[in-house]
């Protein structure tokens, strides 16, 4: 199959119709589950792979949850295909290096997938448009339920699941909000705020997880235990930080706003300005300014402005995805070109 | 009288309708003429000072050139006024240092000017858009002609018009052209094109003449020599050089755009796109945008401008200008705001 499909449909949690979305690109759940009689990934030799592959996409068959996803070899990928996958958050960079016997399930809008041996022998995700973590656990749960069905997963009593790394075992979920803070990292707050977020057992990382450095002023908040603590209460406590996030987010904007209006109006009329007339951009310039043209929207200092569309051109314009839509390989200044030309016209509507 | 009128008046000459008007702005004479019998006024006394500008000014008014012309006393002026003048290329930075009995006088539309009490007893201006050395001479000359009737000039046989300063002894002219030359100053060419013109007896300088620095691809080509040649070799020699110039500088934009047309376009979109979205912006910033877009609707690569707006802008929102415009004292972060909101109204049309 080809990947130019998928870059040419929706990602539907980039919709931007979820509560608070204007702060709350997405909630993603991600659950960690491995079969019993089968040693983890990491460890295990070619045949063990294929057999938990064939066993595992064997279930997936029959779920309904499932029905019309696409099925992925990642044996079969070229680099700019797996790192298409990665910048479009379906896989984790540990998968996006590829390897035989690993796959891909990802079902259509891209808000259900499914790695195959990763870490764990399978990894499901749900990801959600704006502040839905419940709702992304509750559809999480029912993939999970239908796949266990078919399936003999590893589970101890007195642990829970068992999982790869010892820091999923238990519950082997993670949830997670993907945040835009922008007002709260110009006011040099930031800081402060990840360092208390962590006190809380939370933890905030860059926007493609763990060991990646977060992009401008994008922040992903998720649990980082999964031990001892039931499946709900994780969902619950993930959420009420991020509420509280996202109330000092809009706090820092409001005394921004009040006491840097001027500079403020400016700052985001050249983001839109730039974007909107560059005909050579980077990928890190465009996040940047993107960001702010994102605040600038929600507090209303520009016209009207479609939220999916900024959220697509945040997460569409990496190299990997220029290369893919366009369909051929492109060196740095020819990705700049293309990415300029289309923000240009996204922005201005003439896509 | 308030300047206020001339601040809501046209410059004549920045309507950019003049030959080569994309790369000459405009072509401007100066002759300085002297009373016979009358110390030069650096010397002389207040009543000496106070009789010449009565006879000045009564000859002036007897002068059909300068029917309906403004008399303004710099005496009159608050130190904004003067620089207003100053940044109108209306009067030198000397005479803008005010003091009595220094008057200037200025013709509708600002082509025709003269200065009382300058360096000289009087100063003659004549400036025209575009390359049009020629016809502000044949103008100057016919002013000259005129105030002659009925002013005694100093002037010797051997050594013709005697003024303050030696350099200006002979004709007493100096014709200049403000050209605007970004290609050659991106190549990093300027510098030996500058050199090669003090070679050939001309000098190039800065936008508000000696002593200052030039603003950013703005330059002023003028004679340096006034003794031993007559004017119309004067006038021939700058026209010439200007015109070597302004084919050094097609050129250099021509190469400019087969060799880097990408970063080249980018420049001047991202220009555009921030002057026409700024909501902040020091006149220095808007003078190097503006070059560019100067440059770009010369090279067609951005919609049709006016190229009277672009020149407007470009000389009338220094510090003085927008003051007295708005009629009121401004700090520098409101003049920064004052100046963008102009800068947007004017280039989208809606002012």
């Amino acid at each position: 199959m080809s990947l130019r499909e998928i870059a040419d449909s929706q990602s539907f949690w980039l919709k931007g119709d979820g509560p608070e979305a204007d702060i709350i690109f997405s909630s993603r759940i991600r659950l960690a589950r491995n079969l019993r009689g089968f040693i983890f990934p990491p460890w295990a030799d070619s045949l063990t792979l294929k057999r938990v592959s064939e066993k595992v996409l064997d279930a997936i068959k029959r779920c309904n949850y499932l029905k019309n996803a696409r099925l992925i070899d990642m044996n079969k990928l070229s680099s700019i295909e797996r790192g298409f996958l990665l910048e479009r958050h379906l896989i984790s960079v540990e998968f996006s290096r590829g390897g035989s016997h690993r796959f891909l399930v990802v079902q259509q809008g891209e808000m259900l997938s499914v790695m195959i041996n990763e870490e764990d022998h399978l990894r499901l995700q749900t990801i959600f448009s704006g502040l839905q973590l419940r709702e992304a656990w509750r559809v999480a749960n029912k993939l999970d339920d239908e796949l266990s069905e078919h399936l003999d997963y590893a589970f101890s009593p007195q642990f829970g699941y068992l999982t790869s790394c010892p820091t999923n075992v238990g519950t082997g979920m993670r949830a997670s909000c993907m945040v835009h803070l922008p007002a709260l990292v110009m006011a040099g707050k930031i800081n402060e705020l990840l360092k208390g977020i962590s006190q809380l057992g939370l933890v905030a990382r860059g926007l493609y997880g763990e060991g990646t450095a977060s992009h401008g002023d994008f922040f992903q908040i998720s649990n980082q235990v999964t031990l001892g603590l039931k499946e709900e209460e994780v969902v619950d406590n993930v959420e009420r930080v991020t509420r509280q996030v996202v109330g000092q987010e809009r706090k820092a904007r409001e005394i921004l706003l009040k006491r840097n209006g001027a500079q403020l109006k400016d700052q985001i009329g050249r983001a839109y300005g730039i974007l909107t007339n560059a005909h050579l951009i980077s990928s890190q310039e465009a996040i940047n300014l993107l960001s702010k043209l994102r605040m600038g929207v929600s507090l209303h200092l520009l016209p009207e402005f479609d939220m999916k569309v900024l959220n697509e051109l945040l997460f569409l314009i990496g190299p990997a995805q220029l290369q893919i839509k366009s369909g051929k390989n492109l060196d740095a200044s020819s990705r700049d070109e293309l990415r300029a030309k289309i923000i240009r016209e996204k922005l201005t509507g003439s896509y």
